[in-house]
């Protein structure tokens, strides 16, 4: 009978939870860079290409985020940080679970990304976090500009914008496990490029 | 070659996630009752089940919010609903990731789980919301008070406490889809009520 089973006192360990999912580990894989620098298009590609190989992967961004958990939270400065803080708890978790989390958000602070890191690499048992550095210059995202939120700035219409404006600096990753020049790189390439770093650290099986 | 794949622009579907990761669809069991009703323990062994049958589960509780996404928050009655409104939408991204998310938090108000529920049923696909009554008397969660919380209660230690002060009383459930009567169901009977359900219903396999 399906639900014979006898019971052992405890919670499950991180290792016997990935046996039994026969995963590897989980992992976060934290996409940071311009707004239109691509991290979206990635994420989503990335989040398609782990799903296809049959593992739990989910991408947190601003649609499931901004209008769920967080739809409580402004664009305050203050607001801001919370904002990413609790991405990073709730990426956390994901990890936890054994699922890959590919989140997607400008987050721009480096200290905000300091932070995220820090919860992985101080839980217990540690947990990868893969810092993505989608590295477009302003000029291409600015050409690309999907959402004419660039044009808004430049007419005025948005006060402080990320990259531009004096007081919304982008403070550029030092050391990300991977970056990505997006100017140049095919979302394809790219994903190839995120596959490669994690089968070559274990993180996913080659 | 592993990373040589195709991608398709725009969304994974609900249907299509599932299908990679041959689930049958996300859900949320949540887990309501008294402090010491058995809520953790039927919680710890329902994931073990679960995980045990390779389906990703994972267990959403104090230990992994209290002190993460939620260390922000207090006990006020305002900060009690924040709790509850966080969870019900942490759970609900797990459910989202077809991840079968157990839940198991106190929860005392009708207004709270209803909101929580109604995250489920208004997502678009709308996610099942399975609400689990955890049904033990106060007397016997008395009896049990692994944590010594019910003698702290008695000796004036603790002001405000769930089910026995005025100020803040346990709401029960009027239409739970699982009702558990903790005073007289083991935890493997708990269990397999729960899981015959979730065959039943097609949420997980026979």
């Amino acid at each position: 009978m399906a639900t014979n089973i006898t019971f052992h006192p405890g919670n499950v360990t991180h290792a016997e939870r990935c046996s039994f999912l026969r995963a590897q580990t989980g992992a976060t894989l934290w996409l940071t860079g311009l707004s239109a620098s691509g991290k979206s298009t990635i994420a989503t590609a990335l989040e398609q290409y782990l799903l296809h190989r049959g593992l739990h992967a989910y991408r947190l961004d601003g649609d499931n985020i901004r209008f769920g958990l967080n739809k409580d939270l402004g664009f305050s400065q203050k607001d801001r940080e919370e904002n990413i803080r609790r991405i990073g708890e709730v990426s956390l978790l994901f990890a936890d679970s054994a699922s890959l989390c590919v989140t997607s958000f400008i987050s721009p602070y480096a200290a905000d990304r300091e932070l995220a890191r820090k919860l992985h690499t101080s839980h217990k048992p540690a947990l990868p976090f893969i810092e993505i550095f989608v590295d477009a210059s302003l000029a291409e995202c600015e050409r690309r500009d999907p959402k004419g939120l660039y044009a808004k700035v430049r007419k005025g219409e948005i006060k402080s914008f990320t990259g531009i404006s004096e007081d919304a600096p982008y403070e550029r990753p030092q050391k990300p496990e991977i970056h990505i020049d997006a100017d140049k790189t095919s979302v394809e390439d790219a994903v190839k490029v995120i596959a490669h770093y994690l089968i070559e650290k274990g993180i996913i099986k080659a």
